[in-house]
């Protein structure tokens, strides 16, 4: 199996996708629905979402199967009937999907993708495509934000070892690609997507060695001219100071020292006296590379405090979306068989019918503003529209863009961005607005809904 | 393959394991290094960990190879040399570990585990040993406090819809479980796990009627002894009318709804209007539950303002450790070829040489002190050890104990835990000790590196 092959995850749902599934079936519902998925609100900072987790999406639709393994599980539950088994058996998702594509730039209530199948088959399908592009896009707009206040310098992905598991530590690696990163330290997103891989020394290498030093030599001989040296194990400045002698030894044997690695104290301080040890020892060509719970407001402060930094390696915070570990992400009904659906809960109103999302630019191509809007209303002016068909009868329309492409578009939207929206706290909204045909319709249904009798 | 099978993960490593590794192999370093896996400093409001992670580890390290695939891709970064990357095609793990079991309670700089190999294989394996214990104790730990909250109540995992990816959902339910929850929304969790699963009905399900009472009536036709109905689609106290009508129906056909749910608004009020309504009907017996946005905080408010609610749903908080989504976890050398080892970068210190754990109890069972000692170091009157010995020559020293056991030991151990420690906030620190063997070897340590020439 090949980490994007999704089939052996047919029973990763939760339960309630299967009951309602079962009763759809049972009371002969098999209309078509649409649900939209989307965020309510954007996290905490956020000025701009990035799209990412679409191809993982389609991939699964278009193999979602039930096992036989699978299947007798469900029976040994004694929850489904015999005629919703036999429906799983034969089971394959066979509707349409309309989506931004990976690597744009989204906002809150625009839909990242929308659903239209027959109802169980939509509603079935809900748990891995909310999970999978709450995952990617949370962690693509994180990665935004870190290659954003790097301003150019590299920056590589450490986030493995305390990502979510495994398969947040794949994706992770990816998110971080599509939003500029240069590199991942994971081997297997290396092999997996064909994206590059850096790493250097950790702490247990140096103290395996009697003396620092010692570990710098063995690390220059086995790795000439692509060495790292981690220089904070004891005294970073002294780690410095050796790092000097051996990259001196290196030059007079042809070869280069790369980098010298900061994880930990104060690196403005850390970074200048590096520096200048390295500059003194007249190895200018010597980057200094810094790491240890980064995140886009360490890399921003250090950056406007011109600390003497050529690249960073960003981990766990970037890893977990610390400041943001979730979005208010929600897949929604908003269409059954031709009527418009919407909900009313407390805090929890959402938009009705099938939508499109209408960009419009200013002649610098810069973004002016989004029309949320019905999918077959005819707007003029409003822009281009931001949905394509990526899926239909349960097939990918073309083959998904390689992932250089998907970190090109990324590239293009995210320049034509204004730039308040980048802003790492306190950005203004971007202007999203209902076209009239969606105003209308929803100001409708509230209404109806909310008139005594309206609803028995 | 099966959720627990690692072995497509060998490459999912940090790159720098690789290149230390080929280092060691041409220094000739084959010695054997022991590696202590620890969190410096509990997470913010934690006052305990709770275990978890350790068979996912051992299988890993049984089951760890590098197939022709893998060594292929190696080959192409020309990043290795081909005697380490024969070493790769002939590598397995032949070492030994020494681990906490899982469902157990530890605290800050106590080794959940400590591995012990040549140090090629041991460093070899860091990445994705600390991704999973790392990621299991802190959700274990995060559902312990859920489950606290609780007293009791019923509590089912509803995460799986934004857990970090597919891995994090499998084991966010296994984790819940071991801490006392009841049940788990994800299916697959049950199949691989075989833990209970339970599931209602989600707002798509009633909005997809063109009545809530049709939605309600139509569940209750396809599970007529196990329905939950959500009533707060459009207005839950009006829900919570139509469910009292529906459940009405289904007594005369000698049936008995079981709960709505309520996943919206003030919980407080709302539960307390909805018992109202459900027990002026004449129906005490259908219960309440609760969902939507919850964690542990927001069930301790509840249940301390004696909202009349029977269970929970805890979803994307506690499926993300959301208050605190990441721990200061590291797998440090502690010891090589004989000779204690440690490391002194600024805010990191560590203790050298392989450990036990003791754990003193009082004559009522309930803990009083642990102390950090040598794993070699004779004590008297300490306790009893906590590390057993699990794996050796690469092969684990007997089955896992079933997941049932594993909840039953967090269980038996979360009771003997003083409660002041249980505290969702300001937990004071549980007492854990140096001994005299460590902190002698610790203070003598760091004096030698601090003496200028005590370290070229």
């Amino acid at each position: 199996m090949t980490v994007s092959d999704p089939s052996p995850w047919a029973l990763l749902t939760d339960l309630y996708e299967l009951t309602m599934a079962q009763t759809y079936m049972k009371e002969g519902m098999n209309g078509r629905a649409t649900f939209s998925l989307f965020v309510r609100r954007l996290p905490p900072d956020r000025g701009y979402m990035v799209v990412a987790g679409l191809e993982d999406v389609l991939r699964y639709l278009q193999r979602l199967r039930f096992s036989s393994e699978d299947l007798e599980y469900l029976r040994s539950t004694k929850i489904f009937d015999d005629a919703f088994l036999s429906y799983l058996e034969g089971f394959r998702f066979t509707g349409e999907v309309w989506a931004a594509p990976e690597g744009g730039v989204l906002f809150a209530n625009e839909p990242f993708l929308e659903v239209t199948a027959p109802i169980a088959e939509a509603q079935l399908v809900e748990t891995y495509v909310i999970n999978q592009v709450h995952l990617q896009s949370m962690l693509a707009t994180k990665a935004a934000r870190c290659a954003w206040a790097a301003r150019g310098r590299r920056l590589v992905d450490f986030g493995l070892r305390r990502t979510h598991g495994a398969d947040a530590g794949m994706k992770a690696a990816r998110s971080c690609y599509i939003a500029g990163f240069h590199a991942t330290s994971n081997v297997l997103a290396g092999k997996a997507y064909g994206m590059p891989i850096a790493g250097t020394m950790a702490h247990s290498f140096v103290t395996s060695f009697p003396e620092e030093i010692d570990a710098f030599r063995a690390y220059a001989r086995t790795f000439p001219d692509s060495s790292t040296f981690l220089i904070d194990t004891y005294d970073t400045v002294e780690g410095a100071q050796k790092a000097a002698v051996v990259a001196k030894e290196m030059e007079e044997a042809g070869h280069r020292l790369r980098a010298v690695r900061l994880d930990s104290g104060d690196l403005l301080a850390l970074s200048r006296q590096v520096r200048h040890v390295l500059d003194e020892a007249g190895l200018p060509y010597v980057t200094i590379f810094a790491s240890g719970g980064l995140d886009e407001y360490q890399v921003a402060d250090l950056l406007l405090a011109e600390a003497p930094i050529d690249g960073f390696g960003v981990g766990t915070r970037m890893g977990v979306s610390a400041d943001a570990p979730f979005m208010d992400i929600a897949y929604k009904l908003v269409e059954y068989a031709g009527r418009p659906v919407l909900k009313l809960s407390s805090d929890k109103v959402t938009l009705a019918h099938r939508k499109q999302v209408y960009r419009r630019s200013g002649p610098d191509g810069r973004f002016l503003e989004d029309t949320l809007a019905l999918r077959d209303e005819a707007l003029n002016g409003a822009g281009e529209p931001l949905l394509v068909k990526a899926m239909e009868d349960g097939r990918m329309l073309g083959a998904p863009p390689s992932l250089e492409e998907v970190r090109r578009r990324f590239r293009e939207e995210f320049a034509r961005l204004p730039e308040q929206h980048k802003a790492l706290r306190e950005a203004p909204a971007y202007p999203v607005h209902l076209s009239p045909g969606l105003a209308d319709l929803q100001s409708r249904l509230e209404r109806e809904l909310a008139t005594p009798g309206g609803r028995a």
